[in-house]
C-alpha cells in the first residue's frame, strides 16, 4: 500500500508530542527496578541512569585491555574522516551512503594508533592533514550475540569461537537484569565501542531498545523523538564502501554494484545550529563514564565523543586517565513486535514498514 | 490546530495494525505478576485473566447484598429501553445523545425489580410492552473514588460518607496489586455494576486503563482496537436526558439547554452483522463469573450482558444461581499521560485532543 502520510500530519503529531512532553528526560540516581524500568519503556522517553556498575567500569585501562586481548585480531572500521555509515561526497561529485573499510588489528595496535592520532593532532600545524580515523564499532554483537543467548553455556560453539572479544566477557554482564526482566527476553546483541573524538555516528534510528553505558570518556548524544523524523529529510542514496587503493594506499569511495540504495537523513550534523527545521526540538545529553542512557526504540540519535577537561582526577571512574579515548558498551533488545509499536514506527517514517518481527496472527 | 487526519491515513494504520496483530488476545490462567502485566500494558492488547479472586466472588448472593446494604439509598439509572448514554431518537424525530434518568432505591428494591422484570418478560404475551430497565451503573467511583485514595484511612471523611456502597467495600479490594504496581499509581475509580440482559452499553472508548471482573452472570464485549475508531462513524449529537413525565409517569427525552453537543458513534449495535465497515475486525469476548478483562486505554467497547444456560450448577462461582442478573466490578487507572499515548489517542480520533492530564514540561 502506498505511503499515505503527508507532512502536515507528521507536523501536527510532532507539535502535539512536543507540547505534551517538552524536552524533559528523567535522571535516575540509581538503576531502576524491573517494574520502574518497564514504566520508562512504556513511556518511551530517554533516561539517564546512574550507578549501573559492572567490572569493566573499574578495570578497562589500556594496559589491562592489551594484556587481556593479547594477539586476538579485532575488526576496526577505518575512514578518512571519522564518518562511518554516513552520507558522503563520492565519485563524480555524487552523494553516497558510505560504509567504512574494515581492518584487522590487535587491541594494542588499535589503542596505540588512537594515541598516535591524538599526538599528531596536537602537534600538527594543519588541521587538513590526511589522518585516518579508527573506530571499533563492529556492532554485530561483538561481545555477545544472538547465538550466545541461545546456548550461553556451550563455550566451544562456533559462535563463541568467532567472538573477537571473548576475553573481555567476564567484565561485562551479558544481560542487564532490570531490562531483561522488563522486556521478558534476553538482549539481541551486546557491543563494545572504542573510538576518539574523530569518530561520529550520523543521525539514524533503530528498531531496538538500547541501553548504552559509557565506560571511559564522554559521549555526546543529540536525540530527536520518533515524531520529529520528518525534520531529518531522509533521502535515498546509492550504497558505497571505503576501500584501500592498492597503489596509493589511501581510502577511496567505491560504489557498490550489488546493494540496494539506502534511505538516510540528509542532515549531516544536527548539532550545528540552523541545520534542523525550527520544529525540531533536539535533546542534548552528554553521557559520562559510569552513566547509562536508555535510548528508546525509534528515537533518532547522532553521537559524537570527546574528551572533557578533567579538573581533578575522578577517583570513581576511569576518567582519572583522560587520554581522549571513549569506550562504551551497549545492549540492544528487540522492541515489542506486537501492538502498535511497529505500526507507529513505520508510520512516522512515512509508511515504510520494517521487515521481520511480525507477530503470530493466531486467533483465539 | 485543525484536524489533519484523513480517512485514507486511518485506513492504512488500521490495516497495518490488523496485519500485525490479527484478533489475537491472551488468556492467562492466573493473574499476572506486576512485571508480566506491565508487558501487557505496553503491548496494549486486551487479555482475559482467570483466577483473580476476592470475597465478592464468593458471597454476593442477593440475600447477602440486601442484608449488607439495608436501607442505604443507591442511585440507579432508569431508561425505557436499556440504552443509557446512547444515541436515541427523541423529540421531532431527531437523534440525541441521551443520559438516563436516575432514581434512588434500596438494594432490595433494585434486585426485586430486576427479578420482576425477568418474570414479566418470561410470561408476557408481547415483547412490545413498555418495561423500564434498571441499571446500576453510576460509574463515578461508586465503590472507591479519587478522594478515598487520597485519604483511605479517614473513615469519617465527606467522601466516604457519600459512598453509597461503603458497606460492600470489605468484599472488594480498593486496588488490584499487580496493576497498581505496574502503573505506579492507585486507581482513579472503582465501580460496581448491576444489571440484566436489558441493559446495553453503547460503543465508546475511554482514556483509562480498565480492569473488569464479572462477579455474577456473563458480560459480552465487542472490542475494536483504537485504530478502527474511524469505522464507528462518530457524529455530534445534541445532549438530552430522560425525565419522568409528572402526568403520565412515563420517561421522556428532554433536550438539555445548557450542555455541549456530544461526539458519539452512530453505530447503534456493532454486534449485528453488516453494521460495521468490512475493514473493522471486532474481537468478541464473553466474560464469565470469576474472569477479568484487561481492556487497554483507547480500545472501543460495546457491552451487553446475558444469562447463559447453565447445564449444571457451577460450584465455584455464583453462576450456581443464574437468575439473569449480572454483577461486575471495574477498576479504572489513569492512562500514562507522558510519551505518545495521549497523542496517538487524539490522532486516532481525528486530532481531537482530550482535556487534562498534561505532563509537566520541565526541561532538564
Amino acid at each position: 500500500m502506498v505511503n499515505p502520510v503527508d507532512t502536515r500530519t507528521l507536523q501536527w503529531l510532532s507539535e502535539q508530542y512536543y507540547d505534551l512532553n517538552g524536552t524533559h528526560y528523567d535522571i535516575l540516581e540509581k538503576p531502576p527496578s524491573a517494574i520502574e524500568f518497564s514504566r520508562l519503556v512504556h513511556m518511551s522517553r530517554p533516561a539517564v541512569i546512574k550507578g549501573f556498575d559492572f567490572p569493566a567500569l573499574r578495570c578497562w585501562l589500556d594496559e589491562y585491555l592489551i594484556q587481556k586481548m593479547g594477539d586476538q585480531a579485532i575488526s576496526v572500521a577505518v575512514t578518512p574522516n571519522g564518518r562511518a555509515d554516513a552520507v558522503t561526497l563520492g565519485p563524480q561529485e555524487k552523494l553516497y551512503f558510505v560504509e567504512p573499510h574494515t581492518e584487522q588489528m590487535t587491541m594494542h595496535e588499535l589503542l596505540s594508533k588512537l594515541d598516535q592520532s591524538r599526538t599528531d593532532a596536537l602537534f600538527s600545524g594543519s588541521s587538513d592533514d590526511y589522518r585516518e580515523t579508527l573506530y571499533l564499532q563492529s556492532q554485530n554483537g561483538n561481545l555477545y550475540s544472538a547465538p550466545y543467548f541461545q546456548s550461553p553455556n556451550s563455550d566451544l560453539s562456533t559462535a563463541n569461537q568467532a567472538c573477537e572479544f571473548e576475553a573481555l566477557r567476564s567484565d561485562v554482564p551479558s544481560e542487564v537484569t532490570w531490562c531483561s526482566e522488563a522486556f521478558g527476553r534476553s538482549p539481541d546483541a551486546v557491543n563494545i565501542w572504542i573510538g576518539d573524538r574523530n569518530s561520529v555516528t550520523s543521525i539514524h534510528n533503530d528498531p531496538y531498545e538500547n541501553i548504552y553505558t559509557v565506560v571511559r570518556g564522554v559521549k555526546h548524544f543529540t536525540l530527536l523523538p520518533p515524531t520529529e523524523g520528518w525534520c531529518l529529510e531522509e533521502r535515498t542514496y546509492p550504497h558505497a564502501k571505503y576501500a584501500r587503493d592498492t597503489s596509493t594506499s589511501l581510502l577511496a569511495i567505491v560504489p557498490s554494484s550489488d546493494s540496494e540504495p539506502i534511505r538516510w537523513s540528509s542532515i549531516a550534523n544536527p548539532q550545528l545550529s540552523g541545520m534542523l527545521a525550527p520544529q525540531a526540538h533536539p535533546i542534548r545529553i552528554s553521557l559520562h563514564a559510569g552513566e547509562t542512557l536508555y535510548l528508546p526504540a525509534g528515537w533518532w540519535h547522532h553521537v559524537c565523543q570527546g574528551e572533557e577537561e578533567v579538573q581533578e582526577p575522578d577517583k570513581d571512574f576511569l576518567n582519572a586517565v583522560p587520554d581522549g579515548k571513549t569506550i562504551a558498551i551497549n545492549w540492544w533488545y528487540d522492541m515489542e513486535g506486537r501492538g502498535m509499536g511497529w505500526v507507529w514506527y513505520a508510520f512516522l517514517r512515512g509508511g515504510d514498514v520494517p521487515d521481520g518481527n511480525q507477530a503470530d496472527l493466531n486467533e483465539n
